[in-house]
């Protein structure tokens, strides 16, 4: 099996890390193909930026499945661009808060989710209730710029503890899910350290995509998902016409 | 007041179509400054072709507000790039599904929404479920091509006119929602053939952005909608990065 | 355009405070007709006094009706007689509670109500539900009876300053509305204090009506807001029926 | 015990009809003290009769109270004055709908609510949604007047009927729900007829006030239902002042 | 009437307290038929407890039916087996969360379940999700034992003024539902101390079973609750198959 | 990996089937143990069936755990003892009808359920609505007793189909569950002769339960899953007793 994981930012060292915690994890039949989106910002934090990642992101994604790969990862806990991906192309498509919420369903009743900053609240609180968790789900921001994760110098482990520490005792939470991609290398310590099962959703969409592989599933393409239909686009981004051949 | 009307299709004859809709109904004292994207599809038509409208459309935006305009609409039923449009700029920004449900809730208690495709359904039942509308509000689609709407010989009122039908009788339907800006002209003709309320989201829309103009209302830029942090962007989106001096 | 504001207590100093905060933000071609009810309670505070401003109220916007005013806003935040009234006339007609989160959910994600008295959160709550954004907004008592908020000496205004603070810090709420017409001429100050967008249903309602008058929307008399059928009426209550003519 | 039943409407007809359903299933030491309201309609279809149906109501359960009943009942399926009369005074108040919707729920997982006209149907769905049963319970109406079920020659029980057949067929209801005081001497000869449970709310109701009253249960004075403050009424409702003394 | 109330856990000493309150209010002309489940943990805390507690549960209320009893009432908080019992028999059957939040919503807007154990926090908020109060009703544990309720020296008592104490204060709860069968003989004591309304499950489920035999109300044996299918039963378990003659 | 699959109905034939179903997908290096449960019905079809299934079922997965099985997976679609089970072990435990619709949201934004019988529809829609699916998932019976699904001659392949079609037609589903663990056989079929995702639970179950042992993630002991405490039970339920030691 190929999987495809695009870190939608344009942050290398971050693909690094992600592709690290995906492998870790993968079968060793699976081979996890890393890339580092070409356009786009450095960082997703908040809808403005979200935006921007999406193109960079589909482009990856388009050349993904036209090499072959047979499910793609949007490693962004915004699941940015996940429903525009699933759109476009015929493999399966995973967005990593999607993942992690659905893997963490599995093995507590509550949970909470940390986050990075305050503004991505409630961008994720918006995705918490499409993915149907609302009553089961609570978000909390530790205040971490998302490059900051990479910097021991910056203190961003103790507030992500810290903030970890209230859920489990404010929220009576019995999980805990990182709400960042940058922190999938930190879940195995921390599960170790509080006790509770914690969900990174790097990790947990490579299983998810291995098994909808296995199991011969793609995305629908009857509705919401179906393909998008052949016709112009202007300007810069007219390379993302559907059928556009130059 | 000065309000934009973004057309965040390509199309320039949808454009004139639109600004008709809204200076129909604008203040005297209102100027519409109605502009088509630059890049981007010639219609929105699913999960896709909102991806790529929304640069086009937050150009238009970030141009408008530096030259002055006190509000910007985004005239597709989709709502694309809404959320990053609010939180790049400091004047409120409407969508015109917003706009629309949120006046039919005014004079209905429960009303239908008829769309064009069926593969609009999903992602207006979104819409419509973050907007609280969930159990007041029915989408349907007549299955008109968005570019249909403009061309007299497609059969695209009839069809309109059949599922309005249906909305009323099968789903007792006390008011009605036109669910693509490309139906902006015909709203008033329909309430008088069906003698219910029959919204438009364009002009819905201009007269909630004047009413935040006179009631001196911005969006917050507290939580969801905080200004965009300053950061670079990579390749062809570059000139999008928030604090980009070229 | 003529647009009745109908204050449903009968305290006529309370109907010049929100008066004065509708024309304030009316259009200069809107003449705002402002009434106090004539008949029930001083002031409304909770489920029995509501029921018994419905009759004075409802007079009114018949009476306003009859005397050509083209829209009716019931300033109390209770919105109370709102279905009874919107099934009588034609002309539509406002809440102030409606319309203040109505128009809240254009320029935040979550925001606070502040009312008067404890009593009133679980009615203002129901009405939150109704209005679809349960989980978008958060409504608190800063102890404050209505009358009181006419009175300097009264310590309200320092009650009110120091709930919203919690509402910034506890709810992290984005925007604020304040829940009492009695609040109304409040908003631009508060809004300007803390920063935030600060919203009053009274000036809300008035553009609001505005807009429904230029869209040429009325309630619908399809359904809900059917057109009372004529029959008798006993009692004191009698030259209420429908269709009555004495 | 006794236990009031207020007919709201004036109608005395409609009072002997559920005074005699009351008492078929009251305990033989509950005295059933019926009483028609002395002013507003003659029955109460619509927003716009309810409202007016509220004093006259009120009053009955005032004097109820001042001459030593225990509990009671608002024979009406729009649960009209309800949250009032319960601030009003301290003993339990019922109102039909909530009573046969908590009934229903004990004996069917989903249910068909069969009221009157179509313009009650937003009505009673509200109401469904207040005691949390939306997931479980359909609303329709079967076109009847609410008077004509008085009348033999008006084909208002094949209507019924028809309308029941439906709910079994299409909603595949466990159990039916009379949706009409009027309906209240049906129940009984209706479930014989279809062989599933049919629920009447006023006999439901008095079996849950004589059960409150048993468990010494009253309405909670803290929060919502907090004794209405004493303060000044003006015009024809004076008389309905809290702490009014003539 | 003669109605049975079962214990679902094996400790007869509480059985005896349960049958204490319900005696107290069952109306003279009811016979109350207290049975302890002979098969099952001691007590009942949860998910595991629940299973392990329906066998023996179903075979009392079998075993009730067979003798003439009217109506049956599961005695502990978690409703456990509550379907599968509505299934097999043809009286009604009652669990006493679900008799308690029924009776609680007839007498506040929003109220507070004080249960005994953290563990069952989340199986009760299931069942009030289920009983459609989410949005009324808060759950709090007092980390009680169950068992420890018999014991004055427990301290109990006073962990579950504390935890009133809290709803009071904190969800601002306008009634208390004690969330344990073995608190049975507590509410009066604690209505008369608090001033609130106090509900016990068990004599909440006792008047609504005396209201449904009244009513001639049994569970529908259309849909959810049809009668089980006669099929073999393997093992140990064989002779609770539906239809099984040893 | 070893993978507890139980069949908790006692047909053996049924188990070969299922197995047959996991064993398809299961990864090269994961031993799928099936077991039939040796105590309860031969098929489970609704809650009375249900209840007496879960003892044998929990019994298998104990001893399981105790032989070193890693995951197990409770292969009923109503998710019978998934609680229970998840609270007894430490191992993670998946029941077919989370799994699937699990799985199916992350391929279709709108799927129905096609189950066996009538009886069984409010059960798998209350587990859909545990699972957050209620505004995605509709539920359909074929009106196929599950024995039958094993016998040629029964029909019940074109009841299926039959209801496959109305699923995609009535209901505009975008993919198909199948809601019965009998069916894990036909999944890929139907795939291929419906042209959208059909998704067995047995099968996702497979996939989950290895991606949950290769994320190192098991149940939380801490909130709602606890681990039961030590206590006594009588009967000849004894031996289910938490620390028994016989």
């Amino acid at each position: 099996m190929r999987i495809l994981l695009v870190n939608p930012n344009t942050t290398s060292s971050m693909t690094a890390l992600i592709e690290g915690a995906a492998k870790s994890v993968a079968s060793p039949t699976t081979e996890v193909v890393a890339k580092t989106s070409r356009m786009g910002p450095v960082s997703i934090e908040g809808y403005y930026d979200e935006a921007f990642a999406v193109p960079g992101l589909l482009m990856e994604i388009a050349e993904g499945e036209a090499t072959g790969v047979e499910a793609a990862i949007i490693a962004c806990f915004d699941d940015t661009g996940l429903d525009a991906a699933r759109a476009m192309v015929s493999i399966p498509v995973l967005g990593i808060c999607e993942a992690a919420v659905a893997t963490a369903a599995l093995v507590a009743q509550r949970f909470s989710i940390v986050t990075t900053l305050e503004r991505s609240i409630m961008p994720v609180k918006g995705l918490v209730h499409r993915y149907g968790m609302t009553e089961r789900a609570t978000v909390r921001a530790a205040n971490i710029p998302v490059l900051s994760l990479d910097d021991p110098s910056s203190g961003a482990s103790n507030k992500l503890r810290s903030e970890i520490e209230k859920a489990l005792e404010i929220d009576a939470a019995e999980a805990i899910v990182l709400g960042c991609a940058g922190m999938a290398d930190l879940a195995h310590h921390l599960q170790e350290e509080y006790g509770v099962p914690v969900i990174d959703g790097v990790s947990a969409a490579v299983k998810l995509a291995e098994g909808l592989i296995s199991l011969s599933l793609k995305t629908s393409k009857r509705g919401a998902y179906a393909t998008p239909l052949a016709k112009s686009y202007h300007g810069m981004l007219a390379p993302f016409a559907p059928g556009f051949a130059p």
